[in-house]
């Protein structure tokens, strides 16, 4: 479990937690981080040392931008309880299970297929059971794709890919620098995007659309999908409660609603 | 994560993942197992080494069969490893995060609420992160309560509770010794009892009747749910697939079902 916020946790506990990163390669040292982006080898983030400054390390910065990859500024000591060594050299990169598609692949394989649109965007999931688990119900429902924003949100890490039960090897997942970008050009294109959202309307009403070139948002599990993009959605839709708890888990909510989409599609 | 599996998982790595069971709490020796099994407070199960073997322990292993507390004979060294100290006289109990209720409870619940029952139960689900989505999903569709096996399920442990969201609290959780017996017990009450099984009828299908009292078996993550219980289902339900993926995460799969058989409901 590679993402931000567990790594913080962990590295508060004072020691890593190896058994949930051992699948999840880690990448020690300038030279070894500079040849793996040189070779296009996906990469999660890159962690780079506050107290290490050197023109390797600017170098470092200069390709994780161009690749448009995460870098995290982190304490010397944090870095050196990763790698439960101080030979890190200020650097250390986090691989990735895969390598991200872009979102014209997406477009294109569903293009491809001669179906309407059917798209899914992860606004900050952080929980890498989570992600996994919701591409795994997005690859059985036959969606084309999952987008997940370049911050705040796992990365495709060994977790995420056992979670998704081989599902991630069959699905394209694309990085966007910005969801709110994103969801405008999929409008652009004429796919309606809703937003999964507690306000929003029953999913079971009869009034409720879902055929033709769709794509849902799906929110962080604390919060919920971010304001300045729920507000871009066309419609919301909601999962109705019927009890004391305040909402469904992330994946569930995510489930019901993809599957609702595929009984509309008549896959 | 006090389950079986996890435990032993753990264990077989040579150490004690402490940030795990941080929250579930242990509680050790001869006379505090006693006294907590003499105030009836909640106990997820209890471990006896093979090499210890008093009159004490004999007492320990009369109390918990009489209060069904599943009893689990391990290596000495295993006690020691969880402990992290040979102090613990042979016995260690895992306390449960809360009181398992009776079958009678449930459907006490469900008349009071003048309602037709509506029951989930899971056939050994060993994840924790599972149990405790189900419970919440449970709860949020306004189900009466969760039924589950007393071996090789997960206990009613911290992770569980937060994995439920606080869904634990509102939701009656019953223990019971066998399912097929529990099952026919419900099938005899005029429960119509549906299975979650990949050999099922769409979920979706027109002819499928959700109303009236229903309850829900949900299989293991791995192998479904088992021959003999699934032959005493009444029918099977299955929730389509149009991917490469196999199956989906089985915490998932009961959301779209039980929200299927909400909707039935018109809550």
């Amino acid at each position: 479990m590679l993402t931000k916020s567990s790594f913080i946790v962990h590295i508060k506990r004072g020691k890593i937690l190896r058994e949930d990163n051992k699948k999840d390669e880690l990448i020690v040292g300038k030279n070894s981080v500079i040849e793996t982006l040189s070779t296009g080898r996906a990469i999660g983030s890159i962690m780079i040392s506050k107290s290490h400054s050197s023109k390797r390390i600017r170098e470092i910065i200069f390709l994780a931008s161009k690749a448009k990859i995460p870098i995290k500024m982190v304490e010397n000591k944090k870095l050196s309880l990763l790698c439960q060594s101080d030979k890190h050299q200020g650097v250390v990169a986090l691989a990735s299970a895969k390598n991200y598609n872009s979102l014209q692949d997406i477009l294109d394989y569903a293009k491809l297929k001669n179906e309407p649109e059917f798209i899914v965007i992860c606004d900050c999931i952080e929980d890498p059971h989570n992600l996994g688990a919701i591409i795994r119900t997005s690859e059985c429902v036959g969606a084309h794709g999952v987008i997940v924003p370049q911050r705040r949100s796992a990365a495709l890490s060994a977790t995420v890919r056992k979670t998704s039960a081989g599902a991630l090897e069959h699905t394209m997942v694309a990085r966007v620098t910005n969801l709110v970008t994103t969801v405008n050009e999929l409008k652009r294109r004429g796919i309606f995007v809703y937003g999964a959202d507690m306000c929003g309307k029953a999913f079971w009403k009869k009034w409720v659309n879902l055929s033709g070139p769709i794509a849902l948002v799906v929110g962080n599990e604390g919060r919920g999908i971010k304001k300045l993009l729920k507000e871009q959605c066309d419609d919301l839709l909601s999962v109705p409660i019927n009890g004391k708890t305040q909402s469904l888990n992330a994946s569930v909510a995510c489930g019901i609603l993809l599957y609702e989409i595929a009984r509309s599609r008549n896959f």
